[in-house]
This record gives structure tokens, sequence and C-alpha cells, in this order.
């Protein structure tokens, strides 16, 4: 009696995006592009919030950093990040926030993607504040004020250009080789850049300001009487306990709209302000279950911190980009026969 | 004015064991030996049990099956570990558990390692059901009965053999074909084997008592009344809510040991009975806190559900294992400048 020889199964071979490929499949599509795609996609995904498993990300702290993981599922597809924050890491010449995450079949629990995140996150992190700005600024806002021009920047600058025609922007950092590093990058790519000497010359003018520094620490970045009527607010760098980059009075001002709310009353500029503290969460505004900006005179603020349907629609928009040639890994153990682990083994001596 | 250019970090490229790297891994080391250094190190990560991070499991269950995030650190290193349960898998040709894994330092957040882990998981759960055997069977114990012979059936019986000294298996399945397959690779082995057509037959003269079946529901694979004096069981397959493998009863007879009381509540065999009801955590037998077993007549139960320790512990020691060929990844996004990440993307253009 003939019988086929079993083969070992597609799904033991996952495939692999590297920061290479990351890199290739960005320029493949244009960086722009892409930021308009991740953000149409993360619109999206938000707007099925309620189908999506939902929990705090499990962070584990140390006295000079955090790892996380940030694990959603929508029932059909799981995705995790695993992501740290390691404010020191940039004097040893190692980046402050690396990641790598993975998407899987809920059906089979098989992995379908393992990716690179740290360049991922940093498109989506800037897919989700053109998606907040464009869903709250004024629609005629043109001039971003950018404090804080670290590695996130450039990506912040370009999505709200792509997303919602911003064409000017207003640079500061404390460090000034920050300033003159994107400068020189959004001058290249474009944009009419003004560096500026402090967060208040900075904010002059601006319709829409993005806030994306580092410290981990309860810094004041925005204070209260630097904020004028009619500004959208993207306060980014605040993204875990005792780091917030507003002045807490500044909060009594703003129309506030946040990601996951029992995440941001952690982590978010709203750790300062009481726990019943006024909220919207950004679905609610994209589904039109809540209003966002009534007037245009209101201060909105995005408090963003990250979350994880974020990771989760940016890796669903990567598995679509995915060729035959990109790389497979070998990480899952396929014996012909599921229940002969031992034997695969033994044969492979 | 000279100036080196920056160089790549190391850590910028993580080691990857894959599958066929940890198969070669182990038949260097051989089998047997490296089931004995891994029971060595997970008796040592017990012993430091306080130093660690504890939390349950971070699951997320579907009406088939399960995804987990194990994650856990003492202080200096972190490791989590994703893995399936979804026990339809082979009816697909899947496994029912794949598994990989992840081990970072604490001071950085960067990965040192990414690794497969269903054979390790393999590994690991028969190192720790050995490092339980060899704390709480009676120090004479030869003979096994190992009930359910799936993937993880000769690991069991080989740490069994490698640690504890057992020399005779007694074999049962519901399964033939998987008895077969089982008696199979352990008589090659060099183990004396007898297979038998119920878990009442595999029992009898039974030492040590291993039962390690797939079946996600409450089955009752060791009724109270079969069990005499003496034995020492572990009961490995029970490892989620719902999924367990002992009757309830039996439960009254025996002095039970569990790894971290808190997850084996919800997920091991003693999620049928009280919450109150006595329990003692195997590190504190290996740290000489509390008594293991106190007569040759007790029946002592190890309810292993698997926790992340083991995992921490699996992940160190291969850690130990890598050479200067281990095959690397560019997963890590390593800018010359850390601040520029954008400037790293345009440059691969």
């Amino acid at each position: 009696m003939m019988r086929d020889l079993p083969q070992p199964s597609a799904q033991a071979l996952v495939p692999f995006v590297s920061v290479a490929e990351m890199m290739a499949i960005v320029h493949r599509i244009g960086l722009e592009p892409a930021l308009v795609d991740l953000t149409a996609r993360i619109k999206a995904d938000f707007r099925r919030w309620r189908l999506f498993d939902k929990t705090p990300r499990v962070a584990a702290h140390s006295p000079i950093g955090v790892i996380e993981l940030m694990p959603t599922s929508d029932g059909q597809r799981y995705a995790f990040k695993y992501v740290n924050g390691h404010p020191g890491n940039t004097r040893a010449g190692l980046q402050t926030v690396t990641a790598f995450g993975v998407l899987s079949e809920v059906a089979t629990g098989y992995p379908l993607l393992i990716s690179e995140m740290t360049l991922l996150t940093a498109l989506r992190t800037a897919a989700t504040s053109a998606l907040a700005t464009k869903a709250l600024a004024r629609p005629d806002a043109k001039v971003l004020a950018l404090i804080g021009n670290g590695a996130q920047a450039e990506f912040q600058a370009l999505a709200l250009r792509a997303v919602c025609g911003i064409a000017q922007v207003r640079l500061h950092d404390t460090d000034p080789g920050a300033i003159r590093k994107c400068a020189r990058n959004l001058r290249a790519a474009g944009l009419e850049v003004t560096a500026c000497d402090s967060a208040e010359a900075a904010i002059q003018g601006a319709d829409v300001i993005t806030t994306c520094t580092a410290d981990k620490r309860n810094a004041t970045i925005l204070h209260d009487n630097m904020i004028g009527a009619g500004v959208h607010i993207n306060a980014i760098g605040g993204d875990c306990p005792g780091k917030t980059e507003l002045a807490p009075a500044l909060l009594s001002r703003t129309r506030t709209f946040v990601e996951y709310e029992p995440q941001t009353r952690v982590e978010g500029e709203i750790q300062q302000v009481a726990p019943d503290y006024p909220v919207t969460e950004l679905w609610q505004v994209l589904t039109g279950d809540c209003p966002g900006r009534t007037d245009p005179a209101q201060i909105t603020l995005f408090d963003g911190v990250g979350f994880a349907i974020e990771d989760f629609a940016a890796l669903g928009w990567l598995y679509d980009q995915l060729r035959p040639e990109t790389p497979r890994l070998d990480v899952i153990a396929d014996p012909d026969d599921p229940r002969d682990l031992y034997g695969m083994v033994m044969r492979a001596r």
C-alpha cells in the first residue's frame, strides 16, 4: 500500500521581518504612503474596538527601566509586542525603546509572523498621533510644534503632513544636537522647519503641538499659560507611571482623549489628576459614539501612551506586505507525527 | 581630526536558537545529561524563589485553545515564553503545544536570546517532574507508570531514569498507536517497558506515576481506589481551568506539592477542591523550609502546571550553550545615533 511521506507543515516556518526587511518594505511602499496606510488600518481596528480582548500591559519595572508585554486579540488573530523603555540606554549607544512582536492565528495558536517592532512602533505611534489629530484638530491646522526631537520626531512630523496636511514644523529639544538632526532630516523631506531655543518659542503660532520627550520623570514641557485657544496637543512622551509632560493645571482646560482609559489612568498625563477627571476614548470619536472637537476654540488633548490594538493593527498591515521571498524562521517544532516529538529529536542525531 | 566610525552594537544582533539548533545542542550534550543539567538549573532557581517577580501567566482563551505569555525576572535577567495549547491541532497534523521565548537583560531591556521552546518546554517539564520526584518519591523507587504516551512521555521517562534511577516503565494511553510509539522509543533507549491496556494495569507495582494526558476536560485518569500507599504522583497533564486528571477524592489522601500556589489553584488538580486545601510549594522543600515526604507510606502528589521560573532556568541554561557560530537575528534597530532612527531608515534606501 502506498503512503505519501508526511511533509513539514507550512505553519512550522514562520515569516520573519528583520530590521533590514522592515526598512525595505517601507521603501518599497514609501514612508508617507506607509504611514497613511497604517493610520487607516489603526482607524479600522479602533472602530472594531468592542471585539478586542483588552488588557493593560504586563510590565516588569526595574530602577532604570521597564520591559513590557502588550497582548491583544480580536478572536481571529492574536498579537503581542515586547517593548522596553530604558532612558539611560542612549548613553551606551543603545536605543531607549526597542521592540519586537508576533502575530498569531487564534484557531491554532501558531505564529503567522515574527517581526522587529522598534521601527514599526515608531511608525504606528506616528500614525496614531495622525489619527487623533485628524479626528480632533481644527481642519485648517498647518503648523506643528514638535517638542522632543529624538527617534520618534520625524515620523510624527511626516505622518501629520501625510494625513493632516501639516506644512510647517517648529522644533525644540533640550539637546541642540537633536534639534539639528531633526531639522536636517525634515528639511530634506521638504518640510518648512524652524529651530527654536525654547518650548515657548516653538509653540508660537502652532495649531498642533506634539510632545515626545523621553525623560523618565514628571517633567513639565508645557505649562498652562503657554497654551492658547484652538490648539490640539498630542502628548506622546508621558507613557508610564511617574513620567508626564504637561502641567496638571493645563488639563483643566483641555478636552482629553485617550486610547484605553484603564491603562492611561496609570500611565498617561491624567495620572496627575483625579480618577474621575473626564476623558473620552478615541475609538468612540471614530465610531461617532462621542463628539470630538465641538468648537474651534477648544483645546483638545490626545493623551497617548500606546496601546496593544495599535500594534495588532500594525502587525496585520505588515502581514499583508509579506512576499514569498520573506525569510522564514525554523521556530516551530514540527514532527511528522505530532505525538512523536522525541522521535523527531532522535532522528536528527 | 580623526573620528572612528560608529559600529553597530553587538546587542543589536540577537542569538537565535531554531528547532534544528536546539536539537543539535541536545545531541552535543546528550539528552539525559541535558535533562540532568536542566534539573540542577531549575533546582538552583527554585532555591532562589524569593528573588523572582512572579505573575500568573497572561492567557488569551478561545473556545478551542489558549495562547499564554509567561514572564518572570530575577532582577538581573527577564524571560518570557509564548505558548499555545490547542488539543484539536493534532487532527490537522499540528502540535498541541508549541512555544518560543526570549531571555533579556534587565539593565538594558535588550534581548540576549530568542529561542524555539516547544522542545525546550518538553525538556524543562520533564526536568521539573524529575526534580519533584527526586525530592518527594521514595528513594528506592524503580518502576514508573506513564499514563498518556504523547509528545511529552519519553522525556518524562528519560528524565526520571537520569535523575531518579527509574529502570522500568509501564505505559498506557487511550490511543494504542501512542503506546506503540512510546514503547518503541523507550525500548530503543534501553528502558524495560511494559505496554498496558488500562491505567489500572499500568499502575500495578509502580513507585512513581506520571499522568501527562492532553484532553482539555475534567477527565479522571486516576481514581481514588487505584492508588496504594507510598506512591509518588506527577500530575502534569491537568494544566488549565477545566482540565484535570485525578479524582477529587484522591486528593484527600495525598500530600500535595505545587509550583506557584496562586496559579495552581486556578489551573491544577487542586482547582477541584476547597481553596483552603493545604499545599506546599516545591521550592520550600528544596530550601529545607518545609518537609517533603515524611513517611514511606505517604502518597505524595506533584500537581505540576508549568511555571515561568522553569522557562527562565531553561533559557539561562540554553544561553550558556551558545557558541560564536550560533545564528544571529537582525531584530533590534541600531542606528549609529540612537536619536536618529529616521536617518537610519533613510540611509537604507
